[in-house]
């Protein structure tokens, strides 16, 4: 039941992350470049990383260590994938609005299950695959824009590019996630040296970024290493802890868990921000956020309870002596 | 599978009613008092019943027929529950809106739920539960507000005795249809007998209720039976003998299937008259029916589906050779 907890944590850091995010906010924007905080993140994994390797490292037996290229040399991969990912994105967003792309959001949690099934070879019931449907579903339920707001979701008003793109997105994001389970579950190397591997990419394809928004820009502001820490309060040091830690939790989860738990405890964060925000930010609570809860805990139920519980009919009921009725199953 | 025929069937005329209710309007008005058409449904329905009791008393053996006053007694009940339930709804609708008070509506799946349980004492499994609680949840996400559209649906914005009316409404409903088939059931009577004796208390209190109307209005339209076929035109024919056939399949549904069966059936009809619509009175197709369509048939699924098709996992999947991915199933 490890596995429960630490998905439950995620939920609730995944959740701070939104609102931490808006707390960090001055009148609206950003007075830090929101760009370096991901790549901050990264270091921060990477030496909370090599830290817990080294005192590995001290103990006996010693962690088991794939230093061979051949295995070293798939671990820029899920970063790859990533950036091809942020290109889709924003080619998304040329056809769509930022609305109907959060809307399309939502089908990497079908696109990360049939991933799953393909490329891990891990094999789900008819009930769970219902549930993983209607976990998108619930998410996307939540999302419908109420009454009185600006854009509306009609279906399929964006061209058909904006659609086809949304989905390419989608899978490239579930295939960024299925592919680092992968990694980490391919033997049984230290988590800690996984990591390390992981982040050292990770970090240096963050600064790579940082360096081309630079080019892009013609170094009007500076370079990346003027801006890093320009404009930081309290609140972006603990966006940028807060996003190191749920990605150190997320990748416990994908070598000691899976994809899926982890696409649960994003959605439930999803779902618990929104309801947060209610409290904190005064947003009135929807009809559709209320159904799109109960659709998730059902989803929930249906992926995670024992499969006899779900199906077995209660224990018969004491009838009462003069009960004509009869009871057809036709 | 004789029910799955006649519950399709009910979905497809409960779905016209509707669509040839709307298209007996003239201006988006009724020329004919629609008060006019439960009453003569009802007629129709005891002609039809008369008429096929009558043929089944040419044959033999038999059919049963109870004819105590014991027994009759308890066929006006279902017509004294649903005076009493349109008495409370128009009592909700001074609290809240027309549209709230359809959302509200859905509740009368999870009752029925709950008194098919409590009076009739048949089990479901929590499975089935879960799938009565989706399809309600599945119609009313289909029925929310869409941006633009005047009234808003906010949790909880309406006077509290708006939603206990609601909820009193939701019970009344259910009930109404838990004892139909509690009297269907109780005894092997012939079907169109029992017909006989419902549908003649239905059409006296039908008959009465236009009666009321007439003094309420003080004979300003003249007698009921003056307005009877004023204005009718083919179409409002068609929504009379349609309703009365709804009515009689209901009817054979509360004997040799259940409520259950019967509020999937209407459930669908909900879906495929607003599917319908986009067509035939070119409604934009919103997000949220797609939505509510997924979740309903999810539901439909879940409930009927054989436990072991739904919870087995298939056949192992042929492993790779070189297929080294550690599943875990923590």
């Amino acid at each position: 039941m490890q596995w429960f907890y630490v998905a439950s944590l995620l939920t609730i850091l995944t959740s701070s992350q939104g609102i931490l995010t808006t707390l960090s906010q001055t009148n609206g924007g950003y007075e830090y470049d929101y760009a370096t905080v991901p790549f901050l993140a990264e270091v921060f994994k990477l030496i909370v990383s090599s830290f817990l390797l080294w005192r590995e490292l001290q103990t006996s037996p010693l962690p088991r260590m794939t230093t061979e290229w051949k295995s070293v040399r798939l671990f820029p991969i899920p970063s790859i994938i990533y950036l091809i990912h942020n290109n889709v994105q924003f080619a998304t967003l040329t056809y769509v609005d930022t609305s109907t792309y959060q809307i399309m959001g939502n089908l990497k949690i079908v696109t990360t299950g049939i991933l799953f099934r393909l490329f891990l070879k891990r094999k789900l019931s008819n009930l769970q695959w219902m549930a993983i449907v209607l976990l998108a579903v619930g998410t996307t339920t939540s999302q419908v824009k109420g009454c009185g707001e600006a854009s509306c979701h009609f279906l399929f008003s964006a061209p058909i590019q904006g659609y086809m793109l949304g989905i390419l997105s989608a899978c490239l994001s579930a295939l960024a996630g299925v592919y680092t389970e992968f990694l980490m579950k391919k033997n049984n190397d230290s988590l800690y040296w996984q990591n390390v591997q992981l982040y050292t990419f990770g970090a240096i394809f963050n600064m790579a970024r940082l360096l081309l928004d630079d080019f892009k820009g013609g170094f009007e502001e500076g370079p990346w290493w003027q801006r890093l820490l320009k404009g930081y309060s309290i609140t972006t040091w603990m966006v940028v802890l807060n996003l190191g830690s749920t990605g150190l939790l997320v990748s416990w989860l994908m070598k000691y868990s899976d994809n899926i738990v982890k696409v649960y405890s994003t959605s439930m964060a999803m779902l618990l921000t929104m309801v947060l925000s209610v409290f904190l930010f005064n947003f009135r609570p929807t009809l559709q956020l209320f159904l799109g809860i109960i659709i998730c805990m059902m989803s929930l139920h249906m992926y995670f309870a024992a499969p006899n519980m779900l199906v077995e009919l209660p224990l018969a009921v004491k009838a009462a002596p003069d009960d004509r009725i009869e009871v057809s199953v036709d």
